[in-house]
C-alpha cells in the first residue's frame, strides 16, 4: 500500500477502505508517513468529506493507537460528558458529582485550558491540594472508592489523534466534521466509558458558529458513537454568550459550588442539571428524563451532590473546606468594574472576547507554557436581555497583575453590545439528538 | 502574513493576492514554510483551482526564485519547444537543428529521462563525446557560434519549482493545471526565450488522458505565457501510441537523423516538421505557416538541417561522423523479436508499456540513480492500423543485458492489442491553440 495512492483516492472522492485508513493512522503514528503526506490527505478530507464508515474506522484506529482503559471490574455503567468548549463552561464540576451521587460511575478525564477557553483541570487546581495528575493505580482507587474521579490522562490516550490534531491546527484542517468527530470520540472512548453525553455548543462563542454545522457534528458524533457500541446523546446548546456569570478558575469553582448548593438559578444550573439528567438515564439509574430531572433536583436540594464533590476533593488530596470557605482558594487582590457607556438593553456578550479578557488578566494561557493566576477572572454582573443605565457595572475584572489590565478592560467593554429593544430570547438547549 | 491564513483562503475558494503567493513561494523556497503547510495549500489548489491571475503570479514568482538567463546581446528571436512528454518523442533532435538552420536562435535546455519517458540529454549522450553539461560561458559561446545549443541547465533554474515539484509528486497534486502550467512556464521562461512552441500530448500514453483536460492545459499555458509577454503557440497532439518507431537512446538518435536526412516519412517526421514550422513563424523567419512548411522541407531536402545538427554536435565536443556511421554510437549486442499471437489489425500500442519495456532493457531509469544502457531499446515494426499475421514481428527488443528480458518481452507483447477491424484513424495534430 502506498500513501500517495490513498491521497489520490480521497482527492478523487473515492471512499477509503478500512485497510487504507489503518495504514495511514498506524503509519503516521509511527512516523513512517511524513507530515506533508498526512496534511495533503487532511486537506482532501476537509474538502471531500468522509462517509460514516470511514469516520468510524478512523475513530477506531486512533482510539487503538494508544492504551484503552478498562473498568469492567468496577460495577455500573461508566458515563462521561464532553463539551465542544465554551467560555464560562464549568458544567463538568457540577454534573459529575451529581451523576456520581446518583450512582453513575464517572471516570472523567479532562484537559487544560488554552487561549480563550478554560480547562477543567486548571479549575480544579484552584482547590488547595487537589491533585489532577494521578497515576493509573490511584485513578482506579479513587474511582472505586467514590464512583467519581476528576483527573488528567494517566497514559497517552490516542497518540495518533494528538499528532494529527497538531498538524490540523497549522494546515487549515481543523473545522472538518469527520476529523473533529474522530478526534473527540477516539479520546473519549479510550477512557473505557460505556456512555457519553455530548454538549455541542453553537453560536458566536462556539467553535461551530452555525446551527446547521453544529447539528451535523452532533448527528455524526451520535451516529459514530453508537456504531462504536456506546450509548450516546448530544445536546445542541447556545453559546452566544458565556455560560453562567463567572469566568476564571477559582471564580468558576465558586459558581459551580453555588449551583451545587442550590443558590444559583441561571443558564449554567439549567444546562448542568439537564446534562446530569441525561447521564442518569444513560447510566441506567433513572428510567426516563422526567425521573432523572427529579432525582437531580433532589440530590442538589439534599446536599448529596455537594457532599460527593467534597468526597472526591478529599480523595484526590484537596481541601474539602475550600468549598465552604472560598477564601481558602487563590483569590484576586484587586477588582475593577466595567460600566455601561449608555442606557440600553444588552443585545450580545461576545463570549470569545470575554475569554480573551480573562486570559489577559492571567486566568488563561496564551501559550501552553503560560503560568495561570487561579484567582484572576471576570464576573458578569448582567447577561443578555438585561436593561442597564449609563454607568451600571456590566462586569467586574478580578486581577493580581495589572500588566494587561487596560487591554482586558477595553476588550471586555467592547464584548457588550447595547441596544434599544430587548433581543430575541435564545433557547439554551436547542435540540437533542440521540 | 500567516501561511495558515493563506491555506484557509484557498481552502474556502477565495483567490490569493499577489502578495500572498509571493509570501508562499519565497517562504517555501527559503525553507521558512514547512512542507506540510505547502502540501495543504497544494491540495486545496488541486481541488479548488486558481484563477489566471493567480497562475501568472505563481509562474512569475517561481521564475524569479532563481536565475533568469539573458540573451539580449545575441541578435534574433530566441525560440524553444516544450513537450509534456511521451514515449518515442524525439522531436527536439529534429526541430531544433531545422529551426536553427532557418535562422531562429534556439537555446534549448532539456532534461533527463525517468521512468517510462526518455530524456533529450540522455539521447544526445549516445553521440560519442557530446557534452550536455556546459558551463554558462560555454553555453553562450555555442549558441553564439551556431545559433543552437542543446544542453542541461547551467545554473539552478526556478529552484522554488524544483522543490514544489518534488512535493507534488508525493502528495497527489501533480495533475493540476495551474500547478503544471506554472511549473512548465517558470522553467522555460527562465531560459530567457522570447517565444515557445508547446506540444501538449493527449491520449493513453500521455500525462493528460482526456482531450478536454489537455485542451484546458494548452489554453492555460498559452494564456499565461502570453500574459508573461511571450509569443506562444500550443499543439494538441496524439499520444495513443509511441511517436515514430524507435524507443531508446541511440535508436532515437538514429531515427531522428533519418528524418533529418529525409529518409523517413511517418508521424514523427510530420509532427517534428510542423512544430519546427511554428518555431519559424514565432521566430519571424517565415511570414506564415505555408511559407514556414516549405522552408522546413527545403532545409531538410538540401541537407542544411542535418548539417546544422552536425555543427552543434561538433561544437559540443561530439563526433559528427556518428550521424553518418551509426556504428560509432553505443549499440545492442542482441535482439529479439516480439511476434503477433494471431492475425489481426493493430488496434492500440500502449505507449506507457512500451516505455516501461524499454526501461527494463536498460534504456531508461527506474530511479534517478540508475545507469542507462544507451544501446538498448525497442523498434516498433508496425504501428496502429497495420494488418499482421500470426508470427509477424511486431517489434524488436535491443539489449545487452538480458536480466529483465522476459518481463520486457511480456510487457511489450501485451502493449499490442489486435482486433478484426481497422481502428478509427487518430489525428496526429488535433488542435492548434494560439
Amino acid at each position: 500500500m502506498r500513501m500517495v495512492e490513498i491521497i489520490h483516492k480521497k482527492r478523487d472522492r473515492v471512499s477509503l477502505s478500512s485497510e487504507e485508513i489503518r495504514f495511514f493512522v498506524q503509519g503516521y503514528a509511527k512516523g513512517d508517513i511524513p507530515d506533508y503526506q498526512a496534511s495533503a490527505l487532511l486537506m482532501a478530507t476537509y474538502l471531500n468529506g468522509m462517509t460514516d464508515d470511514e469516520t468510524l474506522t478512523l475513530t477506531d484506529e486512533m482510539l487503538h493507537s494508544g492504551e484503552v482503559l478498562d473498568w469492567s471490574d468496577i460495577p455500573g455503567i461508566k458515563v462521561d460528558k464532553h463539551s465542544t468548549g465554551g467560555v464560562g463552561d464549568k458544567t463538568s464540576l457540577i454534573l459529575a458529582p451529581i451523576a456520581a451521587a446518583a450512582g453513575v460511575v464517572v471516570p472523567m478525564i479532562s484537559g487544560r485550558g488554552l487561549g480563550h477557553t478554560g480547562g477543567t483541570l486548571d479549575k480544579l487546581e484552584s482547590i488547595p491540594g487537589f491533585d489532577v495528575r494521578l497515576t493509573a493505580a490511584r485513578f482506579r482507587e479513587v474511582l472505586q472508592a467514590t464512583g467519581l474521579v476528576l483527573a488528567g490522562q494517566t497514559s497517552e490516550v490516542a497518540p495518533a489523534d494528538r499528532k494529527l490534531y497538531s498538524l490540523r491546527d497549522v494546515t487549515g484542517t481543523v473545522e472538518c466534521i469527520p476529523l473533529i468527530c474522530s478526534s473527540i470520540l477516539s479520546k473519549k472512548l479510550a477512557e473505557g466509558i460505556d456512555a457519553l453525553v455530548l454538549d455541542v455548543k453553537v453560536g458566536a462563542g462556539a467553535f461551530m458558529k452555525k446551527k446547521a454545522d453544529a447539528a451535523h457534528l452532533a448527528r455524526t458524533l451520535v451516529s459514530i458513537g453508537k456504531r462504536a457500541g456506546k450509548r450516546v446523546v448530544a445536546l445542541l446548546t447556545d453559546m452566544e454568550q458565556p455560560l453562567g456569570t463567572h469566568v476564571g478558575n477559582t471564580l468558576e469553582v465558586i459558581e459551580s459550588v453555588e449551583v451545587l448548593k442550590g443558590h444559583v438559578k441561571n443558564d449554567l444550573s439549567e444546562l448542568s442539571f439537564e446534562l446530569a439528567a441525561h447521564m442518569l438515564v444513560l447510566g441506567d439509574v433513572a428510567p426516563d428524563m422526567h425521573a432523572a430531572r427529579r432525582r437531580v433536583r433532589e440530590l442538589v436540594d439534599k446536599g448529596a451532590a455537594l457532599k460527593k464533590f467534597q468526597e472526591v476533593v478529599a480523595a484526590q488530596g484537596g481541601d474539602p473546606l475550600a468549598l465552604e470557605d472560598y477564601a481558602r482558594m487563590p483569590s484576586a487582590k484587586r477588582t475593577e468594574d466595567v460600566r455601561a457607556v449608555g442606557p440600553g438593553v444588552i443585545q450580545r456578550i461576545n463570549a470569545e472576547e470575554v475569554g480573551i479578557a480573562a486570559m489577559l488578566l492571567g486566568a488563561g494561557r496564551a501559550t501552553v507554557d503560560s503560568v495561570i493566576d487561579h484567582g484572576a477572572g471576570i464576573v458578569l454582573r448582567h447577561k443578555v436581555g438585561a436593561a442597564v443605565q449609563e454607568g451600571t457595572p456590566l462586569a467586574t475584572l478580578y486581577f493580581n497583575d495589572a500588566k494587561a489590565l487596560d487591554e482586558a478592560h477595553a476588550r471586555l467593554k467592547s464584548a457588550f453590545t447595547l441596544g434599544a429593544e430587548p433581543p430575541p430570547k435564545a433557547k439554551l438547549i436547542q435540540r437533542i439528538i440521540s
